[in-house]
């Protein structure tokens, strides 16, 4: 039973701050669904020394070692050949790898240059699966009974590798016995949630856990039991009573995200949905679209950033625009029956406000925002506002996402 | 003289991998800026026993430590309360920071609960800034001649406290010798890049680092030296060779992203964008949107996901859609025209394509994606053919990116 993991992340480019390390999180989440804790995530830069003591480190302290980054083609990048150096073992040409990259690069068009070839050395004894989303081929090491990773620094590379076989190659090796489920919140503040729920949580201390996010607040139950079943049968019943206390909140679950519950939810009620965006700029309907088959929903969508497009695309009156402003509930209010009458959709959604940094007023400070929706017959509003001091792009998340929720809200209405 | 760092983020959500740490990146960038290497960033879980062994070790190697995570008013953040313990110092008090966050949290219209006070007790003798974006103050902890800084974990506050406070405190105690430039590319691989400037590469092997991204391909050029001129001259002499060998490929430098270089060429020229997506559904909109500002030369974009909202609003004719099918040269073309005089502007920019997973076929797989642009004397489409294999979100990245490249070079062409 292989229970504990750590990971490493190699590459200058980690360290200096030009990239954000998604991978460790990445492997960390992928290896919780196997019932893998991770205790402990290292960056360092593409440094012999610094690798060979973090490795030796971690070869002591962890069961299962993920090292991501520093395969590349380019002489930076030393990773495989510092690791075989920590194991005393020979670098080695495999034949099969080269053969495959040459093959894939031809495939797609790339030229084949000499230093390629170097991504087909690997420590002798090593496995290693082939990759067939980038060059760089996963590496396994078996050193006694500790187990060692060496994956691509390429976050999609990382995901192909993890999904198409070290989940498998890990599922052989354990038996889960940790069950986790997640409750999605929107609507409510963390200090509310832990207030409403904070017997539940002394009760099981390590157990439960907020994560705060701009478009959703999650509380995560972990359990940890001899079986399966007990495992479960805790998470299902502490699940059951924190929803029973926060159901006015909870839109969703686990992988839940609203744009697919989104999907679900127009799909199974055969509606069709159009959005008209001033502040968001078009956000609302990039989330909308980043699901697979939201054709079958979305036909038109519009960004009506200035007060002519809001006229003559959507047929929002001039004398609303004088009265009360771009920024008003009756603006968005003839926005989502403007752009409902323009696509001949179901259900119009439109937001209008004001994401700063500029263009705030005392009446109407940045953080302002409106929703509109209809469905033709039944229209409605919903104003928000943000804290004026954040930015840009965190007001316009926020206010994508309020959007969303508050289009969720009125199909569980209509269809209720 | 301060020049060595170390950066430790805690929180059980990022060893989890719930939460992806963007904080260590922010501050490691942010000190670089400064002159400060960063050598190691390290993720734990709230657990008192991690942290108190981590920040020993980093009190023996390093100078500078941040600490970000772990200061939220829940029974799970333990931070600061354990760096207390760990530096032998009482945990104490502060009525200032209690009156300040009662404050905010009023002002915010926010509820006052009893455990919010948690977060206005920090070691004794340490010195702390006020937080005006959130609740937790930023600690600063001077042992010896380390500096120990504790920072929230919500990476808008880290933001806020690095540029408001923590720079200048650092500013005061260095002077920076260490001078970095990027160089930003575009339309050109990172083997290419390596290939055509293996020499310069050679000669200063530690100065020179690729950063590749969906959007771009950054070269990122760094020089230490004893003098601020002298880090100057190299850095200038380096970037000057680099660029003249690439320049065909070279888009922008540092923090230039293509959003604001197209806010600067649009603005300069006095014209004016619109855009129909159709696979990108509504991200190049919310790319170019991200600026604030862009209502100056955006007023209407569109997102037509099907064949009856191109022909009605963009006047893309039965025929074409027919004939060639709505992912094809001709439809970017249309579609282009359509949107240039759906919104009287002066450029018009679309995109079609198959962003999958569902959707492709033999000769048009997906990956497939056509732009068009016109200005209505002239227009011109290109093709791309991302890999198929690709999740959709990167398709969709990549392209929308794509589309803002052609935008730039069609300016750039009708403007010289």
């Amino acid at each position: 039973m292989y229970k504990n993991a750590e990971i490493i992340a190699i590459g200058n480019e980690l360290i200096t701050g030009d990239v954000i390390d998604t991978n460790s999180a990445l492997i960390a989440k992928s290896l919780l669904a196997l019932g893998i804790e991770t205790s402990i995530h290292t960056s360092v830069g593409d440094d012999e020394s610094q690798i060979i003591s973090l490795l030796s480190t971690a070869l002591k302290r962890s069961e299962l070692i993920f090292i991501t980054g520093g395969l590349g083609p380019t002489d930076d990048d030393i990773t495989a050949k510092v690791v075989a150096k920590c194991l005393n073992r020979d670098f080695v040409l495999k034949e099969e790898i080269w053969e495959h990259i040459k093959k894939l690069l031809g495939n797609t068009g790339r030229e084949i240059y000499p230093f390629n070839k170097k991504q087909a050395y690997i420590p002798k004894g090593a496995k290693y699966f082939l990759n067939y989303s980038g060059t760089a081929p996963c590496i396994l090491l078996e050193e006694g009974k500790k187990r060692i990773f060496l994956l691509p620094g390429v976050p999609s590379e990382v995901s192909y590798f993890i999904d198409k076989e070290i989940k498998h190659y890990l599922a052989e090796l354990n038996n889960s016995k940790i069950k986790i489920k997640k409750i999605k919140l929107s609507g409510i503040s963390e200090a509310k949630v832990n207030e409403v729920i904070k017997d539940i949580v002394d009760k099981n201390p390590t157990g439960i856990a907020f994560l705060p996010k701009s478009s959703e607040l999650v509380i995560k139950i972990t359990a940890k039991a001899k079986t399966e079943n007990e495992a479960l049968q805790i998470v299902d019943e502490t699940t059951q009573e924190v929803v029973y206390r926060l159901k006015n909140y909870v839109f969703g679950y686990d992988d839940d995200s609203i744009e697919y519950l989104l999907k679900d939810l127009l799909t199974e009620n055969n509606l069709t949905i159009a959005v008209a965006e001033s502040c968001t700029g078009g956000y609302i309907s990039k989330l909308l679209t980043d699901v697979p088959g939201s054709s079958k929903y979305i036909s038109t969508n519009v960004v009506t950033y200035s007060n002519k497009a809001k006229m003559n695309l959507l047929k929002v009156s001039q004398n609303t625009l004088e009265k009360h402003g771009a920024v008003s509930e009756q603006t968005a209010e003839e926005m989502a029956i403007g752009i409902k009458n323009l696509s001949k959709c179901d259900i119009g959604l439109s937001i209008t406000g004001i994401a700063g940094p500029d263009g705030g007023s005392p009446l109407k400070p940045v953080g302002l925002v409106y929703v509109g929706i209809t469905n033709g017959k039944y229209s409605k509003t919903e104003k928000f506002l943000f804290p004026e001091k954040l930015p840009r792009t965190e007001i316009r998340t926020r206010a994508a996402y309020k959007a969303l929720q508050v289009l969720r809200s009125f199909i569980l209405e209509m269809t209720n």
